[in-house]
């Protein structure tokens, strides 16, 4: 199959950039909700949060040893140890009275809060206890050893911005300072609505010209992906009012993304229901595959409607939907990019955005991208057998091969 | 603080990657199960599955238009079109009997099955109907606008190696061949503990010299990123009968990750109880930040000790409980690494693996790690802080700027 969605030419397509402006000018953020640290993993934080106290919040001992003067323990050595008095213990949670004055020591554990008087730690290995007293064997300077107040966070300190994807190490930030939970934003609840009458349900047995569905299931699981919480509809037909009715149902959440049922001819219903219900922004986008892609707001409800060859359909979701949906969350694009020599010569149309998958391979000298050998939109093993993709500018007629281009790496 | 668990020598430090080594000669993969294709985004693929089918199952029609034959068409032009006549359409999902001979056509939608007899289709924009014929404006070779039988998959083909993260284009190739289930590694399940009489739970309030308990958080949110599902147990004391309790009671999980208690000293419990109660593998690893590490299996399960510094903590975490969940999936490391020249000159000690965190820049000429200016283990914000981090080998003394490093992304 060639790339049969440029072929069946839309009237007007809209640039991609163009096509993103539109769909961001027609978008709100949602509302936050407050989850459980644990729980909060991966999503995108709502709010900057700055500590409300400092950690640690006293100066701790960092190892176990003897809390001591600094000044106490110059010149001590292995040959001339220094003597110390123990006069009382510091264990990690319970608050000690004991005052460390001049030639004294007080026996202290990892994070018990240091004794007043004194400022560095002797680590137990550097140490001889003799009875009541200890010898040092070494000296140390100040606040060795210390784990002081605020050296982690200071109170007011920000430690966590807005729009974050909230990481292991954020949670345990959040957690030293006291939260227990923190303020995310909601995630988009999206209506995914399979269209098209040939479709069948994977586990069913295939009877006749029928075809497995498969863009609602990759497109449930992209959304999943992208921060959102996919809704899957039953499949609709190709006619009007069933259509209507599935868009008027699918608005109850945040977003609708039909499949199928958005390329020229017979079956281009869907943008026409759309531009019915309410306004359509643009049918058709200046990208290869997944040109015929529609967006319109339905009742203040952002409405897709995503070409139903597979590969178009995921590649339009992640330049499309994806943005969208991140958008939505108040958070930036995660997908790492690097930067790779391109293995072969790729031609590419003057006046779109070629979207090329291709497999990487480390040589010696650098990363190598090779674009995947496929013609057609329908090829979705070309996306489960890429590690990422390179985009073509519209201005672009082609990138020869050792050219260094910039790849979005799919995991 | 200085790097305090180094100065508290272990009696010997395993290397890294002999720590590894012990860690995988005594874990088993764990069985698999079977989940729905949504449900099993992320998670890790236990077999390989074939293609049971072609897909597409039969040639379809890739765009809206008129089924011809192609050898009909030749010389087709808008000033001489090709007259044709229409003898039945065919619509996707529905069977058609009608068969295209010479001088014929057939009406077709995006998706339908081609019917016997062509062998290519002209788009709807390339054709001008009048009546019951079709004026062909192009002529089209022969597969033209055809998405052939076995394109995308042919049947018997891999679809899905065993061991990889399954992605939504991976769902969407398992859902065109049918499939509504797939088998995935089961999640381990993870028994956190936390020990130490001075922590105290996020969200109440913080008395006397308590501290919050960060490491329970930031290490549970580590296990759900790394595959495994967290079950989190109550503070300990730091007393022998409570960890030897609590060690029995977590080994109903597929894994025990105690954290703190584990540094020379005092409060050195955790490892001489996994060593009464199964067998202690080691204790001290050749790391920094993480050394008081420990490592053993009771009764089948494995049971790792991990320091109570949050920075220690979440490092050894990363650098030996991930990698042991891993394994327990069966998938590979899934972070990505990438390279870069380092920002400044980086001194490490030798006989040990140094973990560096960096914050990374774009420059004109190509990435810049900066390693992040921390002293300490217990510098959470410098993770939080850090995009990622580089590992300077045991044999290394120190990195000149400049030099090119792999650094390992956090997200």
């Amino acid at each position: 199959m060639r790339e049969n969605e440029v072929e069946g030419g839309f009237p007007s397509y809209v640039r991609l950039a163009d096509a993103l402006k539109l769909i961001f000018s027609e978008l709100r953020r949602l509302p936050s909700e407050r989850v459980g640290l644990v729980e909060s993993l991966g999503r995108v934080s709502a709010s900057e949060v700055v500590a409300s106290a400092d950690v640690p919040p006293f100066d701790r001992a960092a190892v176990d040893g003897y809390a001591v003067r600094a000044r106490d323990t110059v010149g001590a050595s292995e040959l001339h140890p220094i003597r110390l008095r123990v006069v009382g213990s510091c264990v990690a949670g319970r608050k000690s009275r004991t005052r460390v004055r001049g030639g004294q020591a007080v026996e202290i554990s990892t994070g018990a809060a240091l004794p007043a008087g004194a400022d560095a730690v002797v680590p137990v290995e550097r140490c001889r206890r003799e009875g009541d007293q200890v010898m040092v064997l070494e000296p140390v300077p100040s606040w060795r050893n210390v784990s002081k107040r605020g050296e982690d966070v200071e109170r007011g300190e920000r430690i966590l911005r807005a729009g974050e994807r909230i990481t292991p190490a954020d949670i345990g930030l959040l957690a030293a300072c006291g939260y227990s939970e923190v303020e995310v934003s909601k995630r988009p609840a999206v209506s995914v609505i399979p269209t098209g009458s040939e479709l069948e349900k994977p586990g069913k047995p295939l009877r006749g010209v029928k075809v497995y569905d498969s863009n609602s299931y990759s497109i449930s699981a992209a959304i999943l992906d992208s921060g959102g919480v996919p809704f899957l509809f039953e499949r609709v037909g190709e006619e009007a009012l069933a259509i209507q009715r599935a868009i008027r149902q699918g608005i109850v959440h945040d977003m609708v993304v039909l499949i199928g049922g958005s390329s020229v001819g017979k079956g281009d219903l869907v943008p026409s229901v759309v531009a019915e219900e309410g306004k359509l922004l643009f049918h058709g986008v200046a990208i290869r595959p997944g040109s015929p892609t529609s967006f319109g707001v339905v009742q203040g409800k952002p409405v897709f409607s995503l070409p139903g060859f597979p590969a178009g359909c995921l590649i339009a979701f992640d330049l499309l939907v994806r943005p969208a949906i991140h958008y939505m969350l108040g958070c930036e694009e995660v997908r790492v990019r690097m930067k790779a020599r391109l293995g072969r010569r790729v031609p590419s149309a003057l006046g779109r955005v070629d979207v090329v998958r291709v497999r990487m391979e480390k040589r010696e000298d650098g990363w190598v991208a090779y674009p995947l050998r496929v013609a057609g939109s329908s090829i979705l093993s070309s996306i489960s057998r890429a590690d990422g993709f390179i985009l073509i500018p519209e201005e672009v007629e082609k990138i020869e091969e050792g050219t260094e281009v910039e790849v979005v790496l799919y995991r």
